[in-house]
């Protein structure tokens, strides 16, 4: 199969086949519509295999994941997705395995209206570059840089599971396979909280998703908007799963700086933070109270009188 | 160095700093200003080292090409770049490479106006995607599909060049050093038609880029259009150069089929022939007719009254 019939036949109409695309795959560059837009937001992540997910996991779930990725970053600035463009690089052409992956993508492209709109398939190490864009709100997109002192700290769903899932590819943990399984799903198949970044976003200050492990999103935000924080452990949201193995491993260390959980961090104001918990109930959106902003400059992670010690390193993809 | 310190060191400035750019480098997402735009067109390509580039080939011509490729698509849709992204794999961190490459990349982007907006760096085999965006004119863009019967076809500067630098590096070739040394500048640094596309935009029918080689992307044209092509071999504007080594190969196979040259492939409709050509001598642009669009879907290509068979089959990234 040459790089054209691979397009055609796996990509050329791919997710919500949207009404603002003028001309999508299939000419030098895509052309959208954008009269009616005040600003968007674009964004890009690379997956690469052994990197970004283990070699086991499935094409279907590499395919999710890399839009997935990619639409927890609109999440985080509270935009509408819209359009993306995919850069693909395969060692060779397997029809089975880029079904598989078109599906996976295909099936979360349509949950959030997005559309493929253009791409390059290239041969090489097997590596999936996903570009969105989205469109943000009136009201301003959110940032990293608006945090304040007084804040309320939140963070959505649960940390930890992701990395708990990874781990248990490689290590025994005192898990049934039932549980590995679910931990496995949080890890290949993340559910980016786009619909919820969009509904709270006037509640919130600044914003951040996390994908690298809290400790080290949180201090995007902190330095971002100059403060400090303090965050309590035992608050840290974290599954049934996750407790039963913490009893032996008595760390929290997964949870703080495990990545790829691809849930929200953000900071509230006072004022909305008796809101915002009213709204996310009403979205069934789990959302946790972790800690406050305060002035300085560091994060203090605290285990009831004492300083949580972490001893994992965040997750750097260099 | 982590991913943050190189995104910081070496792109979170890097080209024209626009106006139309509310957040660059930095946060979940650039963020960018487009309330007086209609439309934009979005393309990305993919450089893979040994597939798209020599492995000898220099960390700046690198940066320089990865951009080109994608302004030579903006070029194509007679579109006005604006803003990059770029997704960088690199097997290591080699400050003296990133420095090299980022400044390639840069001295274009100034060129053109354009502002490096996001990224993501991540380590693997080196493959580079960019994707660039851009506004189109409010005429309409340039598409493949708008070809008449009975236009001329038309192509920018020389063609083969680029094909020719990359066999110098493996062949031995009747020419100086000078002249290795200039297809090798063709090859690795190529100059996108950005600026002449959108000054000739409203002559132009259906245009498209000389990235694969002229048989294949001229194709791409008339099966978009559903119309035919007789092109003239002997009218194929190769360099001296390029026919000094002809008089050996008797062969215009790279011209036709060698890509990389990023050059322009557009049709005119015959009242719009006189004033294009005026137009481009203007701009300094070499540009040659060298066949015309004619009823049917093939393309022939004619040697004075014989057919010219094209023995190289066209550059396939697969």
């Amino acid at each position: 199969m040459s790089e054209f019939s691979i397009i055609e036949k796996y990509f050329s109409v791919l997710g919500k086949q949207r009404a603002d695309v003028i001309k999508g795959v299939g000419d030098d560059a895509a052309l959208v519509n954008t009269s009616n837009i005040q600003s968007l937001a674009i964004s890009v992540d690379t997956l690469i295999e052994g990197v970004h997910f283990p070699s086991v996991t499935s094409a279907y779930d590499i395919g999710w994941k890399s839009l997935a990725v990619n639409l927890s970053d609109m999440a985080a600035m509270g935009a509408e997705p819209r359009w993306a463009t995919l850069a693909l690089t395969l060692p060779k052409v397997d029809e089975t395995w880029l079904s598989e992956f078109s599906r996976g993508f295909a099936d979360l492209a349509g949950l959030f209206n997005v559309q493929l709109i253009g791409g390059d398939t290239t041969r090489g190490a097997l590596s999936i570059s996903v570009q969105i864009i989205g469109s943000t709100l009136e009201t301003g997109a959110l940032k990293r840089d608006k945090a304040d002192v007084g804040d309320g700290i939140y963070v959505t769903g649960f940390l930890g599971d992701a990395a708990l899932g990874l781990k248990s590819l490689n290590e025994v943990l005192p898990l049934s396979d039932t549980e590995k399984q679910e931990l496995l799903v949080k890890l290949n198949r993340p559910q980016p909280k786009v619909t919820e970044s969009l509904k709270l976003a006037s509640y919130i200050n600044a914003a951040i998703d996390v994908s690298d492990g809290l400790v080290s999103d949180l201090s995007h935000i902190l330095q971002a908007s100059q403060v400090a924080a303090i965050v309590n452990v035992n608050s840290i949201p974290v599954s049934r799963a996750y407790r039963w193995c913490n009893n032996f491993t008595q760390s929290y260390d997964l949870a703080l700086c495990g990545g790829d959980d691809y849930e929200l961090c953000f900071t509230v104001a006072k004022e909305n933070e008796r809101e915002i918990m009213v709204e996310a109930e009403k979205l069934s959106l789990q959302c946790t109270r972790i800690g406050e902003i305060t002035e300085g400059t560091t994060l203090t992670i605290m285990d009831g009188k004492n300083e949580y010690s972490v001893q994992q390193k965040a997750y750097d993809h260099f």
